[in-house]
């Protein structure tokens, strides 16, 4: 044991060989004369910087004179030169020999320095890229190794806003939730999606979020809400969004009519200011001052180095032609998953597909669908054009119908008044398309085979909107995705749906296109006949949200009832919403991707769940072999080195 | 070609070499004179019989005097004498040949006898089994061969009361539903389960039952509900009670304000007769004769045979001593499912359960659970006894907690003030119990790990009732079942308190008994990670009516919206809720068997879904090489002959 306490010539303190906030190529770090680690660690004694250079720059943001400085907080490099000499040459050495930045211990006893310990040091995002890019210029360390440094999550911290931290030292915590979508946004409270146009910068807090409230979850900065978890509505619409949100923050309760939201004891009223964190989940009382996301050339640099050393692409989950065109910009090569029934909920579309529902018969439906489908058309032209070059699969129509139709009076009035249909009878329809447990119940293929109309008129939209498309010159390339096929025979029903009304399109605009059909393998039956399915689908898409609720028998909206329980007593490593959990659901994706190459070795494999956009388990998806991963936009960059890192560790 | 209409001296016919409604060893069958096949059939022409004694028989039961009968009806012995011996001598040659009841059709020409075809004629149940014990006692087959000739789904006909065929004659149909618990039954119409007692004879008609309805279930004497499939909650209740029931008979429309039941226009109220036949489905109006079940000598000799040439046991699901008692009766070896939730609807008990859920904290929740636990263990101690000698496989509790209280305000409110709570506070637990998806939520094992109080009190009144019956002098085999498992974890936590509570209880006692902890499979994930719980687990109990669920992504209360498209289209062959989906759910079991003898050869593994009691799927857990299987009581002939002739079919 040494002593950095035995008087004036003795010291202890943390040297890092670079800046672990900034990644500048700097020498720097904190002492205490005359004092053990404990100390530097209690907070009594303000820490002192061991370079001059840092000494003067703390001094400075600190708004310490000079003379103060000097006398009272010198650097080690004026209290000990010597020894301070000693330790800049130790640092240089070490950092050749470990060729990392590295947080050093060190204890000076009676002018003799001691090394405690030295460990690569912890960074920021920007000061990891930093960092790694400047040992490749210094002809540190090679590309690859270059390329592993990055811890592909970090890269969020850079792709989104932040609060500045002098902002985060006076801000009061008011709540935790789950860090669901990152960034940082301030706003006014709203409790009603319809409400988020009433303030400039609003932020929307509910108890749970709906698909009707799409429309103001895009408007508002960020989105707080009481319920749900990783992968609830609120969560994943958020991040395909980009946009700041903090889910499941179990200490709030929300009065809708009252219009307030209390935490603690204290009361929040519409209009009052909070500032949300998605990338931590902290919830603070008023308005924080935030900066912007900037993208320096060298993470332009690292997206180079992942699309060298990647074996497989990266798609992106999107909705909307902006969507695409933000993942696009990030390196997304094609949209894995492009979810129709967002696009059924603002205004006019909203009716007919009610008044689809509601029809009584199949003349009723044509109808009703026949109004969707320009909509349908216009929105696929959209993003087709938006991703001119590359392959777009489209889900046909997923959930359950019930998720359509108006729950609360005053608009079932509104909808039976429209349809020449009694209050009884809209809320008979409705209270009919309840279901005891909705993700298992009548949705996916079920609807599009039990009403193969709606796969008709889908059909019919991708493919005009395609030949449309195509028409102005450009290159589409349409992938009809049916999804929870659990049984070949339903693929099958509708394969030749799409087909037959495809040709008929065809026929009509004399002009044809080449387009793909598969299915989303998200039931675990899908997985264990998946060498059936293989037979007629040219592609296999890995939901693995659902796929995780079933194999695991959790319903996403309600295991945060017992998932945070099951975290803290380690029953459970992590939320296996959050990474792909590889002993379950990983054993089902490899063995659905065995079976289905059994029969189709060219079946095209990829995966659209919330886990493509997730380091671990996308290094699980390349370890299977699959083609791609798909993931929201602003997760692609970090998919991108995710999937070249697994490629370089298991090559 | 051939012609039966040439004269006088052609005719045609079909005869049975046996009685194919009693298996009465003797010729019979109808023909007629000078007609074709299709005059038999299209019904103008009344057919007569072929054997003098059919046709006296024939003319008592319908009140045709024997003059009448001899001109205008006379058999075939008297019309055409030498050709009814010819055939009489070709069906004889026909029987013995292939050794088994014969239908034979055949035409006269001109007295010549033609024979069209012969096969193995279709029988009812009591025929089915008289004839394989006369052809055995005949010495015509041998045992194996007898019982092979059993279908052990025609074993129900021989256990349930039926409709006198002269009641069904007359008897006006009302509507079909689903032949949910086989049996006939009359009564009046209750529209409450606790107003069953209203009238001596009950039909309890309901939307849907849930556990509450318990008590009242028990005492109707049939069961029908207009929504729900063959494992909705009504179907399995009403099974393991071997009371009537049809489920899911989507024309009626139930009216419970106004009491009323309205069919295609006509109303039936609270008091009017109904009547149910369960085998069927058929719901008729009015009150018509049944006649109880009468089990023969022979119905015993299939069961000595079943008992010799079996490899499986069979088990049954049990919630009370009588239902064991039943079983016992027909020859289970234990209980495989004892559902300890279905004993906590009456009176005191779910007044405890509710205090339980409501508690605010362990003190509360500890002090409620001491309520129920002399309940649990006098319930438990009952079903011992009954099953004295035999393993009793006891799970813990599984449903989630929402089910247990009260949803109506006036129930509401009487909580609140047993509780000392307001209303607006039971209302708001109420609400927060409240699931998206309940079947993937916080149940089974999730509740025991979340609250390991409620598995410390069930747990010792396991154990305490054992110890008291075997102080008795009797056989006490308790195997604690824990539910839900998908990770080695969670049942890991469950062992640890099951043991240490035992320990307890041990030391107080100052006795001891020998006991199992396994766990059910019915989590996609468990089959995955078998090995791991293989490891810990003494046994494996699949429950496949979960694992279908979850392998399948059908919600059982939901599917009816979309199976009975999936059937009549041809997507899926059966219901996999009654008929085990070999290529689904079977090979999920089978990789579970397989990995759990894997780290555990001494893996006991039985089935408890409702599976167990189907003959088909009987088949397959006899080939995956299950233990045992298990079945509500009334299925435990027919489980124990279709394990046994799997057997034979698969030695």
């Amino acid at each position: 044991m040494v002593f950095g306490n035995m008087g004036n010539t003795s010291a202890t303190g943390v040297g890092f060989t670079r800046d672990a906030s900034t990644g500048e190529n700097i020498f720097n770090g904190e002492y205490l004369i005359n004092a053990q680690g404990e100390d530097v660690v209690a907070g009594i004694r303000t820490p002192q910087q061991i370079t001059l250079i840092g000494s003067k720059r703390w001094a400075e943001s600190q708004g310490v004179p000079e003379d103060v400085r000097k006398n009272q907080f010198p650097s080690l490099e004026e209290s000990l030169p010597e020894t301070y000499q000693e330790l800049k040459n130790v640092q240089e050495k070490l950092e050749q020999h470990f060729k990392d930045m590295q947080d050093i211990e060190f204890t000076i006893q009676n002018g003799k320095l001691w090394l405690l310990q030295c460990r690569s040091g912890k960074r920021t995002g920007a000061a990891m890229v930093q960092i790694a890019c400047d040992l490749l210029r210094e002809g540190k360390i090679d590309e690859k190794t270059a390329l592993k440094r990055i811890e592909p999550n970090k890269l969020d911290e850079l792709l989104h806003p932040i609060f500045t931290p002098e902002a985060l030292k006076t801000a009061k915590f008011v709540a935790k939730g789950l860090p669901a979508s990152p960034g940082a946004a301030s706003g006014q409270i709203v409790f009603f999606a319809d409400e988020a146009k009433k303030f400039a910068q609003s932020i929307l807090v509910r108890i749970e979020t709906s698909p009707e409230d799409l429309e103001g979850m895009n408007i508002a900065r960020g989105i707080l809400t009481a319920r749900g978890g990783m992968t609830s509505h609120a969560a994943v619409v958020a991040r395909g969004m980009g946009k700041c949100c903090v889910c499941g923050a179990g200490s709030l309760n929300i009065n809708y009519k009252q219009r307030t939201l209390e935490v603690n004891g204290k009361v929040y009223a519409e209009g009052d200011w909070i500032s949300l964190n998605g990338s931590t989940g902290d919830v603070f009382e008023g308005k924080l001052q935030t900066q912007e996301a900037q993208l320096s050339g060298d993470f332009g640099l690292i997206m180079d180095w992942a699309e060298k050393y990647t074996r497989m692409y990266v798609r992106t989950n999107a909705d909307t032609p902006k969507d695409a065109q933000i993942a696009r910009k990030f390196g997304a090569k094609g949209i894995g998953l492009t979810r129709t029934e967002h696009m059924f909920f603002e205004g006019e579309r909203i009716k007919a597909m009610r008044e689809m529902i509601l029809a009584s018969d199949l003349t009723g439906r044509q109808t009703a669908l026949a109004k969707l489908l320009p909509f349908q058309r216009s929105d696929f032209e959209g993003i087709f054009e938006a991703m001119n070059g590359y392959g777009v699969t489209i889900r046909l129509l997923d959930p359950p119908l019930h998720e359509f139709v108006p729950h609360e009076t005053a608009q079932q009035q509104e909808l039976a008044q429209d349809m020449g249909l009694t209050l009884d009878q809209v809320k008979q329809k409705v209270h009919e398309l309840a279901e005891f447990n909705p993700m298992l119940g009548h949705r996916g293929c079920r609807l599009g085979i039990t009403y193969p109309e709606i796969t008709e008129m889908q059909t019919r939209a991708i493919i005009e909107a395609a030949l449309n498309i195509k028409a102005k010159g450009m290159d589409v390339k349409p992938e009809i995705m049916v999804p929870l096929v659990g049984n070949v025979n339903e693929l099958e029903h509708q394969l030749k749906v799409v087909k037959k009304t495809a040709e008929t399109v065809f026929k009509e605009r004399n002009d044809t296109i080449h387009y793909l059909v598969g299915t989303m393998i998200e039931v675990p039956r899908a997985c264990l006949v998946a060498d059936q399915i293989g037979q007629i689908a040219e592609f296999f898409s890995f939901g693995t949200n659902d796929l995780t609720q079933m194999t695991l028998g959790f319903s996403r909206d309600d295991a945060g009832k017992f998932l945070p329980y099951y975290i803290n007593n380690g029953i459970l490593k992590v939320d296996p919403f959050q990474v792909l959990d590889r002993q379950g659901v990983g054993k089902m994706v490899e063995l659905a991707v065995k079976n289905g190459k059994s029969t189709n070795p060219h079946l095209k494999v990829g995966i659209c769940g919330e886990h493509g956009g997730e380091p671990s388990s996308v290094e699980f998806f390349h370890i299977v072999g699959l083609d791609y991963v798909s993931c929201s936009p602003f997760r692609v960059p970090i998919a991108r080195v995710a999937a070249a890192i697994a490629n370089l560790t298991h090559p």
